[in-house]
């Protein structure tokens, strides 16, 4: 990352990401205090927080306080998070690690796991419908049902029940991408969309950042797909070649790692030509895009 | 259930939370078929739809349409139904009956039964914040965060990982109290609210209802303990005497039978007295009171 433009907000976020989560979960000294010790395991300290960067930059092309904005990305990470909480359980991927650190059905136990998902779940609309995060409550109810549309059975949830079903093969290319587009695309689009929403962007403004969000979010996932057969388990901190060895098809097993590269540079290049109307405002947005296959390296 | 004007009620709100149900979970020709087969199976058809019949009982104190309180009569219900899987699962309350079908994770399997209650959980948010649900957003967004604080940490997800704390005993009566008050009452008073906000009631208006379902959701689970006790398994529809097998206090292990009985009784009078600056509107609210504790018979 050799962007000081990225560098620097991307340090920003994680620092906003991190003191937000620690204020919103404080340890109630009752029964609870083991429930909110695995949501801040889980929620504090870890991850790219990329969601969040992508509300920051998307926010900033448009005139929202910054406040609001970390709510918005605060909101959106605790969906994440609870996600790959339920997603490592045993009965799920069954991951014992994660961003570095032992999962929370492992550091705790998987009834706590299971809650501790369920609570930064809810907490994610108790914060987006809190009047603190905006003003005006067309607004807030927007939010919400940007979110709930984005995680839950036509978006993150209904991927990753699609993604379950694949075990042993047999999806086609097309069917990969949609399930790709739910499981991970979904919320990454919702970041962007939770902008132009704070940014009050009429329907017609949303197109351009729609697409951008589409191919980004694509890309994201066939690098993700790359790193994990090409990856280094240390540094990404969790489990890889878990695809292929469930014989999952990916981007990767169905292209070739060639093209599949190809078909990510190509992505973020569409990505970046999305925003051509906008100016040095979006240049955050482009650094983000660039980033996403830069990782791959 | 002699009363004709709960009964009637009660049927009519059966019929409408399960026809809207149907309509929100239309099976796809896609891998996630088995997905909303599982959220089918579990939200359709079964429990007594108690807190859809409280929000119609007190939407209908004020001029609130039917279609505003049968959608968020379907939404509080997604919530509990949600709550229901993941309290079923294995690491959790490990139950293979519920409403007399076989559990979500027994029907199908663990992971598809966590992602039920994901999508549900979602799906609930959806409702609330879709425009269809109330003109108003002021309105949508305080029914989002009347829910979301209902269900989460502070409330019913947080009441649920107290009482698996309390696992072994050791809790006293006023510990135990909180934990109902989190694990069923504050859902149950989220019910009510709703139907409060949907009328538009002010701060002032909604202190009697408040005090009315506060009553309601401890006299429920008093009840509750009672017929874990005595009751029998084939009318429950699942498993009873759990808590005494693991030790658990409830209202019935710390007070005893007949004091537990009493207090029950107590409560549903105060519950009703909350009511009296209500005329004939209420009827249905005080039906639903009495008809807590004759179920215990």
């Amino acid at each position: 990352m050799n962007d000081p433009l990225l560098r620097n907000a991307l340090a920003e976020v994680q620092t906003d990401v991190d003191s937000r989560f620690d204020s919103l979960l404080p340890v109630p000294d009752d029964a609870r205090a083991r429930l909110y010790q695995a949501m801040r395991h889980a929620a504090i300290g870890g991850g790219k927080r990329l969601r969040p960067l992508l509300v920051h930059a998307t926010a900033r092309l448009f005139d929202v306080s910054r406040e609001a904005a970390g709510r918005v990305a605060v909101a959106l990470e605790a969906i994440h998070v609870y996600s790959l909480i339920h997603d490592d359980l045993p009965a799920m991927d069954d991951d014992d690690l994660r961003h570095g650190k032992a999962t929370v059905h492992k550091a705790y136990d998987e009834a706590t796991a299971v809650l501790a998902g369920d609570c930064l779940h809810a907490l994610a609309f108790e914060v987006l419908a809190d009047p603190a995060t905006h003003p005006d409550p067309f607004v807030r109810a927007e939010l919400v049902a940007d979110l709930a549309r984005a995680s839950g059975p036509a978006g993150m949830a209904g991927g990753q029940a699609m993604d379950l079903a694949a075990d042993g093969g047999s999806f086609d290319l097309g069917t990969v991408t949609r399930l790709q587009q739910m499981k991970t695309g979904a919320l990454i689009a919702a970041a962007v969309e939770a902008g132009a929403i704070l940014g009050r962007v009429a329907e017609d403004g949303r197109r351009s950042l729609r697409g951008y969000a589409h191919d980004l979010g694509l890309a994201f996932q066939i690098v993700d797909d790359l790193m994990d057969v090409e990856g280094d388990e240390e540094l990404a901190g969790k489990k890889l070649r878990k695809d292929g060895e469930q014989g999952k098809e990916t981007f990767v097993s169905l292209l070739g790692i060639e093209r599949a590269r190809a078909q990510s540079r190509l992505l973020v290049d569409q990505a970046i030509d999305h925003l051509r109307h906008y100016g040095r405002e979006a240049d955050l947005l482009r650094a983000i895009a660039r980033y996403v296959i830069e990782r791959d390296r």
